[in-house]
């Protein structure tokens, strides 16, 4: 059993829900939060694709100006400011802090890893007040590719000073999960609401519906 | 001015909004069938990005398997038959036929290249009664990487003997044009009902709301 556990941080570890008001003042409606998760997905895995590296807060920009374009509504620099601070400051689901506490005292090595540069990532696991758990916050940034290419798993496994079969990547994406076990990583998925993962492809070697819930079977 | 014109299919000539009623049967609403589609899409992009190629009918067989997981629904076999039928007889956009009849009369040359297999591919175009307008009806399926990786528009182009530059890749999708553009093509937008650009990303050289706006521009 690995003792390296390596955390997605925006969904898995933070609630990205709590970004609904700011959804419904501009659209009018929350639903179009997870659109823009999904339109700021499509734009870092096709800036993956075509190798055209951009910081994730910009593409998060960006994505938040495509929701607005579909619905003919004009996105403000103050509206974007305003999409960045409530990214900066995303509350811990409530399981998260008790999780890392066990996995901690059982004597896990927790890192995060996350599509987030790495100022927004420490601002925001301090935000939340998990950076206490964590030996090691790393971003893409560093390797100027988004998950789930193989070189930001490597590059945690590198930092972690093991091979990438040594460590488990937790996160509640199938396209985290499917990117991790390509590069020869282990797999915890966590089945945050609305996720799930892809039955064609890889399947978790763990599966919880919360952090916790994983952290109580390794 | 380029005269060789690369479509790509799904959304941009055939109108894939024909799917509903099997969403609306499946899940009680045909909001459903965007979301499918997006998950479809996230299962490409993640395919190509790890490398690991499966065929587009299986991606959107278990993206289909997704959305009703997420919803405690049970997908049957027989609803993914009814999901691959339903792709294989999209009927055109309705502007489609006199856009492409124009442009043939005007010397084009046009190509279609999707991210369906080349069977699935000549059966839509045939069903949807385009097929004529085409010289080369082209799939990533021969280059096992899904747009908007470089190689299905590189080999677009040797199969119509010219370089990357002198074609003309016609989407409606923002991905498609940030592949093709960083691929060297040319492109032209086609900014079917909820389709945006990404304004962060490669412009178009060419802008329409249907293919026949953008044909009486060439």
């Amino acid at each position: 059993m690995t003792k390296h556990l390596v955390f997605d941080v925006n969904e898995t570890l933070l609630d990205v829900s709590a970004l609904d008001p700011l959804f419904e003042r501009l659209f009018g409606g929350s639903a179009t939060r997870q659109e823009w998760f999904l339109t700021l997905q499509e734009n870092w895995l096709t800036a993956t694709i075509v190798d055209d590296y951009r910081p994730f807060g910009e593409l998060a920009k960006s994505a938040l100006a495509m929701v607005g374009r579909r619905r003919n509504i004009k996105v403000t620099s103050a509206d974007e400011q305003s999409l960045i601070n409530g990214i900066m400051t995303l509350p811990a689901h409530e399981d998260v802090a008790e999780a890392l506490e066990l996995l901690n005292s059982k004597g896990f090595t927790l890192a995060a890893l996350t599509n987030s540069t790495l100022t927004a990532a420490r601002k925001q696991l301090a935000s939340a007040q998990l950076s206490v758990y964590f030996e090691h916050i790393l971003s893409v940034d560093e390797v100027q590719r988004y998950k789930p290419a193989a070189e930001p798993y490597r590059m945690a496994a590198r930092r972690l000073g093991v091979g990438t079969g040594e460590i488990t990547m937790v996160a509640a994406h199938a396209w985290d999960i499917t990117g991790a076990a390509a590069a020869g990583c282990r797999t915890a998925f966590v089945a945050r609401p609305g996720k799930v993962i892809n039955p064609a492809g890889a399947q978790p070697d763990y599966f919880g519906k919360t952090v916790l819930e994983v952290a109580q079977k390794l």
